[in-house]
């Protein structure tokens, strides 16, 4: 007689129990900090986006059940960047967020904006210093004293904070190393998400392919992950047909309706996360043949903004 | 700056780490059992080999460093059987092992012993009770009441111990189902330990190749694991190169000195394990590959032997 409660499904996680167990560390990591104050969040809404009006509602909520202040700020284009620098010298002010897109036909300007929140402050890891330092694989600010971390960017960070608590990082492994022998596929290679995301899992040792409509790259560390950081390479006329059946995670964060990750390539057992505010997976489907499957995950991207902020702090706390 | 101390190279998992683990575990369960007395393993020693006497000598000083009594009984061919009866018949035993080969042409009276062993007592899981409950996927002796375990053969066990230990069971899926999505192949499909093995793995949702000499088969639970248990189908035409490069995790007991795993097909970053008595895989150039090598696993066995004792004491409890 078989063992008859054995599910024969997949495990559907939930991005609520990932960032619950998060925002525990986090509340863990304040009460050790012995702030002065409440730890202050500005966030900066300079677009009509609803989509962004509804994530600081969230974020707002999240905030103030978990002890941390946050300030909305809504303000026009045209005195954002004044608004920025005078956050920046704010000391009430501990992190600095900014809904984008705000220029949504000139995102040079975008760019321009990120680089104006002062680095102390960039609590979403989008100054240059802080991606060069992701895009190299160097986690401190202050080498060799190495006392202040680096700031990872969101919704990137959340993933791979969601393939932790997946055990998809095996902590068996060396720090840095826990992801060598794994092939993953991430589909969507923008500059915010997608090829800093693909950049972080190779600098773990995955094997990653990048996907977008331009066509398929592949990020590794190269043979035996011998190398300190990911290296590139265009793999010419690949698509999903060639890395989905080779993938044992499978990301997706196609920012449209109409994109789905055709099932039937996806290899039996494999694990897939969605990103996209957009539904990537035919759930159903999807479903019958994935371990798991983790629908969303803004809710842990809010998490891991709350964590970057009390990084922030201690980062502060260790110059003074 | 890159990190400079992550290590570019796999990590080495001896047995001892593995076998410390399971037997903190087994005197744990040994101290809450209440045992009026020491439990106490007969070992027949009925060979010549020179590898029977030694794995006996350290089975006889792990048994003594955890609190077990072990009585060898070296004798002769001629009065094994009858000195087997003996020993169902003692109280004082808890449980017997039996080294074997022993009629090294007459693999059949071999097998006539192993089930001359008591069910009860049957420390190796080698009678045809244990054996048939695992292939078909059957955890306990007596369904419905579910208190009695059926025991596993010792070295498929030990290797299933090995990788829950190296996280290859992944703890979020559901108990039952926690090797689903890997891939996994076995070279040796002996029945004592290869064929065991591999379903052992299938029916923990693994994809495995079992590999010998008269070719490949794959054991699976079906698409999207929705079996009970295993199924068998043969690979025809299917090697080696078909099959490592597809392989998570690769798992050689080939009992000859000549053979090796050829290390060049082996996947970036697999996890790779001996279980045979010589060294299946070229040391050096695995560790350049693989992300875990484990090259032994005989102490594992034996901390499996101990564990497998005391759930034959708790299943006698359970009778009571």
């Amino acid at each position: 007689m078989a063992t008859p409660d054995v599910p024969k499904t997949c495990k559907v996680i939930l991005a609520d129990t990932i960032a619950k167990k998060l925002l525990g560390e986090v509340r863990e990591m304040l009460t050790k900090g012995e702030q002065a104050k409440k730890p202050t969040l500005a966030a900066f809404l300079a677009n009509d986006d609803p989509a962004a009006g509804q994530y600081a509602e969230w974020s707002k909520k999240t905030c103030e059940e978990n002890g941390f202040g946050f300030d909305l700020r809504k303000v026009n284009k045209e005195v954002l960047e004044e608004a920025i620098v005078a956050a920046n010298q704010d000391d009430a002010i501990d992190g600095i967020i900014v809904y984008y897109p705000i220029w949504t036909n000139n995102q040079q300007q975008d760019r321009y904006i990120q680089e104006t929140v002062a680095l102390s402050k960039d609590v979403e890891g989008l100054c240059h210093t802080h991606l060069f330092n992701m895009y190299h694989n160097v986690r401190f600010l202050d080498p060799p004293t190495n006392r202040k971390k680096s700031i990872l960017p969101c919704t990137p960070l959340a993933i791979v904070k969601a393939l932790e608590h997946l055990q998809i990082y095996n902590p068996i492994l060396a720090y840095g190393n826990r992801l060598f022998g794994k092939t993953i596929t991430v589909i969507n290679r923008s500059e915010v998400n997608g090829r800093p995301l693909a950049a972080l899992l190779a600098n773990d040792g995955a094997t990653v392919y990048s996907v977008d409509i331009t066509g398929v790259q592949v990020f590794t560390r190269g043979e035996g992950i011998r190398q300190p950081r990911h290296q590139v390479l265009d793999k010419e006329g690949w698509g999903l047909k060639d890395v989905l059946p080779l993938s044992d995670v499978v990301i997706g964060g196609v920012p449209t309706e109409n994109f789905k990750v055709p099932t039937e390539l996806i290899r039996d057992g494999a694990v897939c996360i969605n990103f996209s505010s957009y539904r990537n997976f035919d759930g159903p489907a999807v479903k019958e043949k994935a371990s798991i499957y983790v629908p969303s995950i803004g809710k842990v991207t809010i998490a891991v903004l709350l964590r970057n902020l009390v990084r922030l702090i201690d980062n502060r706390s260790a110059q003074e």
